[in-house]
């Protein structure tokens, strides 16, 4: 195989450390181009820019990739990437490495993880990767051998079309994590508080708060894997289609 | 059971003729409170406002319903109705009408459906309706006695948690509609093309246009059904693991 074509993006923006260290991984494996937001766009999830039009730029960074920073939001990334930026169809696609995990009911919300899924909409193969530590400055290289690995094991057992890659690294040291667990997304929510408050001018306005809340103890559970000092592989289809329910539904409906 | 307690919302925005009508078919059914975006916000997906505040106000529309405009996301839109506005937990959360299908793969990028599917994680019954007509004018009288029926019969028998309704309309007159279809998520994409254009500054900037592609011809398909003159149901879950792959995942990863 000639040397694999990455495309890498992220959705806390191109110069967030997690990104720079995901991009310094794949220059070892293979040619790299980074199209990543030029702005923090975490909890964007899956949305697209319509209203606006889009706009991207070469810039310099550090390494031998080459980098464009992009107006839009991940998934806009990408797609503009593929699109208008790449010179041919890249062999995978990775996203992040997110700051903060995105395990469980979080691929929802996580723009990293929209980026990997709108790569395997297209039918490429794509992983997103989070680490547990939202913190700017979190240790990015802990993991470092676990997302050559994975990347790489990927490549060359190549996946099937519409499977994406959820990977969420536990907040460890380097010999303090266990080994990678192929998980199911635990069954996990957000219990919402707002904050409210009011603005010189008396009027209420709310900060959205909230607490993680999972009960979801099951062995196969992502959280339940990274808790044990596991980094979690859940293996994301975007069929929402809930098949078992068809035929019960059909019964109420018609 | 007392008169059934009902959160609409939707991503066109609180004014928009879609939700106007849907608000008026949940008057006949229960007691109604609109909570949705005070502008439009389609293509939002699951995104969730978090470096701004939200603010809500109180509006006067026409109707027996209590409306609030919400400065945030559809998504937003349930969890601070959920949180801040209801007096009560709803019975039943219903999101549209879209200007627009969200059959196929455009769940994933839909306002509309995300708002649903955020009902779902907070356990609630929640639809999602939408037209195949994306006019501001579309006719969305024609399907207003399934509406109902769709939604008194899942009110009746009560939905497993965790599941959500996509309910898509053909764009057709009342007496050509032929019935309701259970269906899958059509395998379809979008392929993008972005339309380049050049500032007059002599930058060049980018709207994103794309054609749909079905190619999916299976007889339970949601574009198939929709084809045909049938309204599709999709029942959705969002649990995104695929349970097929974990398997031989971990044969490769391990």
């Amino acid at each position: 195989m000639d040397r694999p074509y990455i495309l890498v993006t992220n959705d806390d923006g191109i110069t967030a450390p997690g990104i720079r260290k995901l991009t310094q991984i794949m220059n070892q494996i293979g040619d790299v181009v980074v199209v990543a937001p030029d702005s923090p766009q975490s909890g964007k999830s899956h949305s697209l820019t319509i209203e606006v039009p889009l706009r991207y730029e070469s810039i310099e960074l550090e390494g031998p990739q080459q980098d464009f920073a992009c107006s839009g939001t991940p998934v806009d990334c990408v797609k503009i990437a593929l699109d208008k930026i790449l010179v041919k169809k890249p062999d995978i696609v990775v996203s992040g490495i997110n700051h903060g995990s995105n395990s469980s009911i979080n691929v929802l919300y996580s723009g990293t993880m929209s980026a990997a899924i709108e790569a395997g909409v297209e039918g490429l193969p794509a992983i997103g990767f989070s680490l547990q530590d939202f913190r700017y400055d979190a240790d990015f290289d802990a993991a470092e051998d676990y997302i050559k690995e994975i990347v790489q094991k990927s490549l060359k057992h190549s996946m099937p079309k519409g499977v994406v890659l959820n990977v969420n690294i536990p907040k460890l040291k380097k010999e303090e994590i266990k080994g990678i667990k192929i998980c199911r997304q635990a069954d996990a929510k957000w219990v919402e508080s707002f904050d409210e408050r009011i603005n010189p001018h008396g009027k209420k306005y709310y900060w959205l708060t909230g607490k993680f809340n999972s009960n979801d103890e099951g062995e196969d559970a992502d959280e339940v894997a990274l808790s044990r000092g596991y980094i979690s592989i859940v293996p994301v289809n975007f069929d929402f289609t809930d098949y078992h329910y068809m035929k019960e539904l059909d019964r109420i409906m018609n």
